[in-house]
């Protein structure tokens, strides 16, 4: 069993501090610039953007991890994606590893760069050399809130989140925190997520990592895009003392069930922010041939500006959630599907059925429900999630500029 | 070299008569149902919608079209899309089908129907059998506005063409109008089309009809959905006495020119009248690797939110643009890219380019232009239309309810 930490975050495993600053990138004034350092230097799982226009930073962090799968900090800032930025980015985005390294008293290759912001201009290297021995001397162990705060650009909530696991071999926790608001779609997009653990993990955990991705921060769809920064590590330390493989089977199960949580709650923080969004609806496809089939349906479905806007308009419109998973290139079967919203069943058998009209509005007029289509062709299920489209996401994409 | 004829339609080439009333099955009053007749069984050529899940009319017109490849006269109705209404709703198509026939003397199986509008609810049967006799009563030779209007839902504007050639057998004609402005995308997403002609065409002619089709209705995208009623038709009574296998190569040439500007021209109306579109933008793809995958990266570009939101802001984000292109699984480099609005170069070899910055903003401040990316890894090109994402289309689609 596991229990959610007050305020908890990415420092709240064992040995992680953290910080945050004001370097000045961004125009606002609000933070943006963040350090998560490691005491011991922490096996490093890690997930990219699958755009084929990949950020200086990512190129880099792509590049360091292919030879070590360790870490011993994180160096971001927010403001800039230093992204469409040629070699320069990419000597910037090092500059900005070598510069932590040698603040911290790292080894080389053992600090990792994230960046986010806008595309195409060159990073402020003053401020950002000006920004780390700052960062460096702020590092503590109740920055949890600090860092997750100075990694945001147009989120308006902390994405903040830890976990405690009770095993027989002693207490371990898992930590995280994201940012993402817009461009938010399956394949990591414009999204940074960093989870912390104080458990050793085995190298091979990387398949069970890549697993709670495709079901947590590869479900959520905010618009569809995919951006080129998006970057998810899991940091695992082993400073609890507790080792993966010497749990039980029992306990593996738990940790991992608890980890998935930490990964999904933070993904859904994500579409709860996103840009103009004012619901959070879990789109679950059952009864599907696959789980692939299930999620990808389920994931076009959340794109879909027609079903997002009737969302938003508290309309509980099947015709176009019918339609849209009829568009999605999975396999479907109109006269088989039978549609709820909520508790409430509208279409049986691919028709229409009479419903409680009052309880149908209650069910979508609330700020997070679930839509579930049963295809009844298979054994298969998968949930998507998504907010609605709103006034306010036009505005924000109209106005930002770049 | 053809000619446009003012005032032009599905009635301009020989033989073809139409009508529109308003039979009261839209609330507004607005007409709502259209009969289109050849005074001849003409040539029919059709390309229906490939969502799963597929209207009543969609599968009545399948199977008559499967035997015979010809038809007299397609009844057409907006206001009910006869979707998701199960076997009364197949009844309902057929028996609308059979009352037409009936009405105009015609042999089964003579006659098509296309049902827009709502899904979901059974043809107010009573209203069609009524509207059917006033339908074949009115139909006259100067009907092309009439029959065009009929047809519209939350259209603004008709859409309506013909265009003339001149050939040494004589005169031929091509006519057209469509209607479709919401859930516009690739694949017929909710859009009827009617063109006509009087030329005779071969059988064969349907792979000329199709590859049309992909550079116009399909090249198009409003919103990215695709719907349950999608259809275009090509009928050729060939009653200007003129046969397309008598004509010389290169009248044949101007006369798929010609039919290809009349396709064209009537999808950018379309996409001119999207839901709260201000702004129509051609996505013109340049030097891919091959013709699909321009066309695919093209129309992925013209569904992106973020790049939409950004036209409407009148915002040349370039950012969007290329991000959108990476994320859109066709193959391109970064560093290879040169990008323009307008002529206005803005990247080259994907890094951004000093410009006038007035003479940018004065391309992306007009209502139409075109962005052009040039990838440099092959030969092909393609364009794609779309239109800008704007309050309004948040507006009309959150209020429109089922």
């Amino acid at each position: 069993m596991y229990s959610v930490l007050e305020k908890g975050g990415v420092c709240s495993p064992k040995g992680f501090t953290a910080s945050g600053i004001c370097a000045g990138i961004k125009a606002s004034g609000n933070a943006d610039m963040a350090l998560l350092k490691s005491e011991k230097a922490a096996r490093c799982f890690s997930v990219f953007t699958t755009n084929k226009v990949k950020a200086a930073p990512v190129l880099y962090d792509k590049a360091v991890l292919e030879h070590a799968h360790r870490a011993s900090a994180v160096i971001v800032n927010s403001g800039n994606a230093n992204a469409c930025t040629g070699e320069q980015g990419y000597a910037d985005a090092e500059r900005m590893a070598i510069l932590t390294e040698s603040a911290l008293n790292l080894t080389p290759k053992s600090v990792l760069v994230c960046s986010t912001g806008v595309i195409g201009h060159l990073m402020p290297m003053e401020k950002i050399e000006a920004g780390i021995p700052k960062l460096v001397e702020k590092l503590h162990a109740e920055a949890s809130e600090e860092f997750g705060r100075a990694i945001l650009t147009t989120d308006l909530a902390l994405k903040s989140l830890a976990v405690e696991i009770t095993t027989s071999k002693g207490t371990v926790t898992i930590g995280g925190a994201c940012k993402g608001s817009g461009m938010i779609h399956p394949n990591m997009a414009t999204m940074l997520a960093f989870i912390t653990t104080d458990v050793e993990l085995p190298i091979d955990f990387f398949a069970e990592f890549r697993a709670n991705i495709a079901d947590s921060f590869n479900a959520i769809t905010v618009d569809g895009d995919t951006s080129t920064n998006d970057t998810c590590f899991l940091l695992a330390n082993g400073m609890s003392g507790v080792s993966y493989d010497d749990m039980s089977l029992s306990e593996q199960g738990e940790f991992r069930a608890a980890l998935m949580i930490v990964m999904k709650e933070l993904a859904k923080d994500i579409v709860r922010d996103g840009e103009g969004a004012t619901k959070l609806i879990e789109l679950c496809i059952e009864k599907a041939e696959s789980h692939e089939e299930a999620l990808k349906m389920a994931r076009f479905i959340g794109t879909s500006n027609l079903a997002k806007c009737a969302m938003f308009g508290e309309d509980p419109n099947w015709g176009r959630i019918l339609s849209s998973a009829g568009s999605s290139g999975c396999n479907m079967v109109a006269e088989h599907t039978d549609l709820f919203f909520g508790d409430v069943q509208v279409l049986a058998g691919g028709r229409p059925v009479d419903c409680d009209r009052e309880k149908l509005l209650a069910v979508v007029r609330q700020r997070e429900y679930k839509v579930t289509l049963v295809l009844n062709i298979g054994f298969a299920s998968a949930s998507a999630f998504t907010c609605d489209l709103s006034y306010d996401y036009v505005k924000i994409n109209a106005e930002y500029t770049t």
